[in-house]
């Protein structure tokens, strides 16, 4: 039995108190700057207004300005903020860093710092004070895993990733449970370029879904199905490249952090939402103004790979159409192109 | 402009007749004995009861016993029929092959013959004529191709795969239309076994389906999305252990063949019901019941790989616990046992 922090009081960092409560552990949640409402309902009635479910007894919430006192003791430290908060969440850690008390987080995204993407677990331990940087190896969480199933303890595996295999085991032991299942990997580029990269080609995959009603289509069996799927074969591809080409091991792209979290996250959620009014035929503006102000992590990828991509081309680590669906998908999301998916120029290798 | 006879009536043979017509060919479509009501249909009003569409003027209905006439003076020839329908194919098409008249098959499946593990396109080829067989190099269609979607022009990305290089670049020159892409590969193996086995994989993907339905769950967000995604991601991790065993390139199970075709599955078709009809508690028997004699290519393919595991693990080609999933799914689907994923036994790597 431990005690752990979870910072961050949205869906997903809630979700994992789930599993931490159902290994034995104490768990402080604390809220972002963003999550008072959450907290105080919490505090009052148990009940998690987003989960639909009231967090169990053990489980205690606090608010963001009192980080200080329950982070106090902890073993360990999860970050559950999205990627616009983990600024604010390194830095609230930072004070409360130590060498025996490891940081996991589950906030997915990849940063162009003008010469390389940088992963987030280096984000936060870059945000570390010097004197602990070299002693903390922030660790990720990635792969398949819809909050609400977790937090309804469906089965769920995911990939454990850092650079200390001893941080890793501690944290595998620490938050498995009979139904989430933890596969360590010290390959951070090969798990996180993936994690990150799902969102903008789940983002395709749901192109597919708005272009056959635009056309009139139904939901059932005659669908655009096998351009979905064909997307998906490529996303894969492009996923597989990208990681090779920034140092890691293609068999992540291919498992549960790629295939996995793709497949997922097609299953649903915000950004299948956005591709599909893309797909429809909407402006980037008007997609973008139908999603009610959701985070949309595509959007933010693209971005970060758009700035990237002519970089890593110059070094001759990716071919110059190496990534047709990637940059057209850029272009419809972030230029406002139509959507013109350009299957012929799948599956190549450039020469 | 060709001529092409598609021998076998169904469903998919009867939509490769769509890219067929685009690309300018004639087109001889051949009933199998078992296609006599549909070769009917069409002769008498053009339609396709299956495919609920017409067929183009020039595709022409032939019944089983009019191959002969059918076939005379083609230029290339379609394999469309039903593993079931294999033998009498092969034995049909025999007298009619030719070196300079290409066979290309959208039949699926693998056979063990007590040594190795046979692709059709090996099946098909040691049924021609002792004088030809070598002449003459069967190619196979495999990837994410929903029959009906294809009859209605919905881009499709496949692989074409062969011994023959210059018999791949003949068919790819005679089967493409805008909507219709052809992806060579000589590796028949690697694509020839995901396309077998993803019948198997995409049965135990929707048994997570009929759970979440056992245990009184409704279509909607919350269901067992994480249990599905991570069998998907186990399923290409065993596919491309099976490919690598057999002489393949894993590179087939990370695309078009495995991946894509997986994914296509899952989103309907037989063996999603049935793997559903599992997964709600029926027994074998009784879910194979539910199916009104639905031919269940998944059944076929596991009965073929449990007869194979034994002699490619004392060979030394699969580990013994190297295929967790497929194993469960054979137990579950030809025995009978309750369905319990074993999660934590998935991403193993023998040692």
């Amino acid at each position: 039995m431990a005690k752990i922090a979870v910072v961050g009081a949205g869906m997903m960092g809630s979700a994992l108190t789930m599993p931490l409560v159902d290994a034995g552990h104490e768990v402080e949640l604390v809220g972002s700057p963003l999550d008072d409402a959450i907290v105080a309902s919490v505090r009052e009635s148990g009940l998690h207004p987003k989960l639909g479910l009231p967090l169990d007894a053990p489980v205690k919430a606090w608010f963001h300005g009192e980080i200080g006192a329950a982070l106090a003791g902890v073993d360990a430290i999860a970050l559950g903020v999205s990627s616009a908060g983990i600024g604010w969440a390194s830095a609230a850690i930072a004070p409360h860093a130590r060498a025996d008390r490891p940081i996991v987080m589950i906030t997915k995204g990849l940063v162009w710092n003008g010469t390389t993407l940088v992963t987030l677990p280096e984000v936060v331990r870059a945000a570390l004070p010097a004197d602990r940087r070299e002693s903390i190896f922030p660790a990720a969480i990635a792969g398949p895993c819809i909050a609400g199933e977790l937090a309804r303890r469906v089965p769920t595996c995911v990939s454990l990733t850092g650079t200390d295999r001893a941080t890793l085991d501690r944290l595998r032991d620490l938050l498995r449970t009979p139904y989430y299942h933890l596969f360590p990997s010290t390959d951070v580029v090969g798990v996180e370029v993936c994690a990150a990269l799902k969102n903008a080609y789940a983002m395709g995959i749901a192109l597919a879904v708005g272009q056959h009603e635009q056309r009139g289509g139904q939901p059932g069996s005659i669908a655009m199905h096998n351009v979905e799927s064909a997307v998906f074969a490529q996303a894969v591809f492009e996923m597989s490249r990208v990681v090779v080409a920034l140092g890691g091991d293609a068999s992540h792209a291919h498992g549960l952090a790629g295939v996995g979290d793709l497949d997922v996250t097609t299953n649903g959620g915000r950004t299948g939402r956005f591709g599909r009014w893309l797909g429809l035929g909407l402006s980037r503006d008007e997609a973008i103004a139908k999603m009610d102000g959701a985070t949309l992590e595509c959007l933010e990828i693209l971005a970060q790979m758009r700035a990237a991509l002519p970089t890593l081309q110059a070094r001759g680590l990716l071919g110059v159409r190496g990534l047709p669906l990637l940059e057209h998908l850029a272009a419809v999301a972030l230029d406002g192109a139509p959507v013109t998916l350009p299957l012929a120029a799948f599956f190549e290798t450039p020469s």
